[in-house]
């Protein structure tokens, strides 16, 4: 019996990614085949790295997770979608303004693509209140973000 | 005996009005004798389309509704009221966030202006996640939002 | 030009009435022509006080809004609401949590009646945090309840 | 190579099973290999029908659904998961407070079982407000519950 | 110059005590000169171990904290402040639901009492999701509850 | 016995100061030794008011409240407090979103500097729906303001 390859699309500012998203990958990583990172232009939010950096960002900090890849789009998500032939997205739910916006979401994108599935995963408890814009904020004050975020994102920060 | 001729305003910035509106706007004209639609100017938020367009739109996606006109409005919505001699508001609420919004905006309203009642509606399932913001955004792309507004508003689109 | 005569109906267990729902009930009172108090028997509640009670606590608080009526229903609201020819209801919110079961409410009663209109309103800011059952625990213990229900309620406390 | 089954558990009172329950058990099924639907004995709750009826129901109400099974257990869920060898647990959110009560649920088997994963999945929006609480309540007073439950569940009401 | 003692109480049922709880009460310690955690008697809601086990087990969990006593109380909460002369409550908040009852009930306690503050402070993440009914739960069906509560606690369930 | 300082300091960006922050800031006063009011900088937001103005303001609404200090700050709040000695942060929650917000701050607070101690307290029900942002929308509408802020602070907007 040939089997189905179970694929997932995670897609997202990554502005940068943190340990709170890492934990998150490496779950959906144990449940599905192919989890695919997908670092999204994000032009309205004006974001602190470029698209390019936070893809990088994010193949560094995920090298050691075998059926993860990092890839970018730009435009909207169900093309994206669409086009990779990948119907199961995941978002990460921390909060109720979390859960709001991406119920909100998951359903605008279900009138858009009829077929598209979102799976929400809650992150471990160490990371339920890490949130890349307030890391953001604790770096542009010279603090100490080395609890939220790995190594390799480490780097890019310093090199900013 | 006479009867007293009840009236509502139901303002926002309707940027553009959305199937989710005219869905709230429909229900508050079998339950009010007039209900007047009044798009803010809503300089803060640096609105896709200006307030004549606004306008006009949401003209062109009412017109079969006979006991609703649309009206704008600068400045503060209390005494807009005030001058309409109308106290009556009507205000869509479908999440959480909404909902919290809207408290506290009816609450301080409720200061500036003793009379004024604010009405929450809320819409039919089916648009019950549809967000003018999202419409923006999906329409930024090129994506498809004839789910989510009337062809009236669509056209508006077109020729931007 | 004959007018419509604007019918809302406001249904709930009132075990007892308090200055919260009056509150409401004198808000919808200027807003619609007739406002029905319509006390459910709510069964499954075990109330402190028999429905009889209730429709006379909730009478005796209300005697001074002449377009208030009292009444009593078993059984479904929509039922109710078919036999009386009022589609629109009025409830009461405050918390997320009321919000969150009245939408809930709501939506399957449009299920069950497809006209059906529910009219959401909310207290003045010291009725904020009234509620029923609190009334009832405090007066258990003897407390005094005096700030959260009218003196017409109290006498069917002390005579209890 | 040889691929992993993709195994997923929903428990749940299902008392009863609901359109809400059977539309998020179809998109799980479309996502895993394997759907294992296990009916708690839930008797803290005192359900309204036997566990071996709600087996039965949702047996009845799945049967077109060829990688989902139906099970039962009594005791704690972490206990089932650990003897099927089973670490993923399916919950569906509607609303605010299933997210919180939800969350609160998946931490907590957390720190009894560490491998357990909880993915969370929202139903279609016209499923989103359908409890089956409120079923059982509109049944009890004789009202039409074709809208909420399969014909299936419905001979189970008619027969009680 | 002499110091105002500042004293705290801290009510609850407590059935049982929770590792949650005991973070919450070493943090008011360090705060705070005196704090008494209180033991209502909680009728209404049947708990599982008697007040007076539930003051034992609070005390055996709680005895390393010198400027820390347990009491336990019946009837109104505000009474008992009174009798006291304490004016300042603790209360935990973890979900969006506590902080909803919590808000009502501290609301409604200052009507009462006008003088009466609360104080809420959030446990450590790793107990944010410990509820003691949760414990009573995992433990009816055998459960592994070490994680949640002190082992003083756990013996009071091995003895039932 | 000598006794331990009680201190607190409440972060914010106080632009403007209103009458519920006062409100908050004199129940601290009634609660702690010292309360120190610490405004800050807040470039991010682009504040309506310089941190200068808005320390004047503060100071004059405050004056009459001997306990408390008004002071300002720049960069990370958990740097200023370890050179300040203190541990102990108020914050007010009035809304789920403000919970929530504050919650992932204080907990990423915690994370920054293990003995920080985050303290919420609710202000009083008619200062419960004030926000600085909303009274800054009211003022750039020539709305009346003086429900919201205090004397001292009206004349900051009459010079603007």
């Amino acid at each position: 019996m040939s089997k189905i390859i179970r694929k997932i699309v995670y897609p997202g500012t990554f502005d940068p990614i943190t340990k709170g998203h890492e934990d998150l990958i490496s779950r959906a990583a144990r449940m599905f085949d192919v989890v695919t990172v997908a670092v999204a232009a994000g032009g309205g939010k004006k974001p602190l790295f470029t698209q390019n950096q936070r893809v990088q960002m994010a193949q560094d900090s995920l090298k050691s997770l075998e059926n993860v890849t990092v890839d970018s789009f730009n435009g909207l998500l169900v093309e994206y979608l669409r086009v990779k032939h990948v119907s199961v997205v995941l978002r990460g739910i921390r909060t109720v303004s979390d859960f709001e916006y991406e119920t909100q979401l998951a359903e605008m994108n279900r009138d858009l693509y009829e077929n598209i599935e979102t799976v929400f995963l809650s992150p471990a408890k160490k990371y339920m209140f890490v949130s890349a814009s307030m890391v953001r904020e604790i770096a542009s004050f010279q603090g100490d973000i080395s609890k939220f975020v790995s190594p390799a994102v480490l780097l890019y920060f310093d090199n900013k």
